[in-house]
């Protein structure tokens, strides 16, 4: 009984977007609120209790680093130590399930069926308030020994500590530079403080010369990370998701241009995609994740 | 008749060292000098000629990038521009050919034999003249997407026109700081010309303050490099090989310490050994690669 049905689950630290899928096909979404009190204690209950019947699988994407065999190691927006939430759901509500990182999630969805479909193996960036990223390689996503792959939003672009400083405690990692939080802050550096990223884009694309300045340090920087990933893994193509990335073309062609300028001469000609899933990405990504 | 025999092949640009194995059994090993007058028209029937009987199957590790389809895209070394030798190298012995880049070759046996054993998915770096790498993720080889998976040497610390111009166009790759030649010339620009890189590192080693902070400095880069590179693929574990890291245990714990310093959280705990193999390691990933 609902032997081909599968939850994906996008566990976000404001609300919980859940789809029900059949295959690829999305028969119904809806989301609770994220309650995060006593270290996000109720977040599992509130999902299973939303649920409208079993399932074969379902597969939770978590905002938080996961390891090979299921334990999260932290999530810091949902008030999550280490954790194995996967075997918590399952004793909850009987339905077997997977937990990946949220990003990995979004770029196997972009993979399978968005900005990346026709290629087997790319690399794709989710530039939001941060900036994560997946690595998906012969149709599979990488998760890495320690849950840590894709994490292009810390490749250090410049150590020194007249950079930005991260969160994650370094400096100039290319999160400070493209991420929405990045923008920003270029942005005020460059004397032009209280925009948010949707107005210093918008300017910059409406011919400020001051805001495309901004736009272009961010992607500049973007096509440098992006560069450096490709050096490493050459994948058959790059795909950009996430808020800023609805900027669309005139930010694709931004990033594109910038990573021709830094890229390996192997790796010209990797194109780069805008993403196509939007915010679905990453409940998609899950279900297709436990289905796999 | 043979069947349980392989050829390893490592055409390098000044010699061919050849390895006849039966499963990882290293029977046989010879050379033969690389000519590379004409193109390096001549290499293959040298090699061929060399080869004391049939075997199931051979691969040539090869300097440059292979493409997918066996395709090589260029070997200045040899003199080859855009070739398929596995082809050819078929069409002269009769004996089926794979085809990969020397470093990814390395990378394998090193994986599989030495200093990565017991993993199955290691960054392979093999500081020699210039900075080679590869990738092996689940026990095999990843050689992207246009052959340029591994690149390392090609990640940019620094894109300032003031950073060493690097051979690939660019400025301030990896490679510019940590290949012998890059030692090298961090020493002539500390004041130190006309020092060999294992004068330099031999000298710090013994106690010199100003070859230290050269051997230092290219540390500091190179475990920068391996930390952004564990940031996109967070192997098990990580590798050094090629001329430089014979420098040892002195060498290796200083770009442990470097890694660690700019290393993202979650990937601290990946911890740098020494590749074992020496100059057989190419030979034998290739051997591997063909029985694969």
């Amino acid at each position: 009984m609902e032997n081909d049905r599968y939850y994906g689950i996008d566990v976000g630290g404001t609300s919980v977007k859940i789809g029900l899928f059949q295959g690829t096909r999305l028969l119904d979404k809806w989301s609770v609120p994220t309650d995060t009190s006593n270290g996000g204690d109720h977040i599992l209950r509130d999902i299973v209790a939303s649920l409208p019947g079993p399932a074969a699988g379902a597969a939770l994407a978590v905002p938080g680093a996961v390891l090979p065999d299921g334990t999260v190691n932290r999530c810091v927006n949902l008030g999550w130590g280490i954790c194995r939430p996967s075997d918590e759901f399952t004793a909850m509500s009987g339905i077997p399930c997977r937990v990946l990182n949220d990003a990995n999630a979004a770029a196997l969805a972009e993979q399978r069926l968005g900005g990346g479909k026709g290629f087997e193996s790319i690399l794709f960036v989710a530039l939001g308030t941060g900036v994560g990223a997946g690595v998906v390689l012969d149709g599979k996503i990488r998760n890495g020994a320690r849950g840590a792959a894709g994490e292009l939003g810390h490749l250090c672009l410049d150590p020194g500590d007249t950079a930005a400083a991260c969160t994650c405690g370094h400096y100039g990692c290319v999160e400070q530079y493209c991420s929405a939080t990045g923008i920003v802050r270029l942005a005020a550096q460059a004397g032009m403080p209280g925009l948010n990223c949707k107005q210093i884009v918008d300017g910059a694309a409406a011919g400020s010369d001051r805001l495309e300045a901004v736009v272009d340090a961010a992607c500049d920087a973007l096509g440098r990370g992006i560069a450096g990933a490709c050096a490493i893994i050459d994948p058959e193509a790059v795909v950009l998701g996430g808020g800023v990335s609805q900027a669309g073309e005139y930010f694709r062609l931004k990033v594109q241009a910038a990573f021709d300028r830094y890229a390996f001469h192997a790796c010209l000609g990797t194109k780069i995609f805008l993403a196509t899933l939007g915010s679905d990405a990453g409940l998609t990504g899950a279900a297709l994740y436990a289905m796999d």
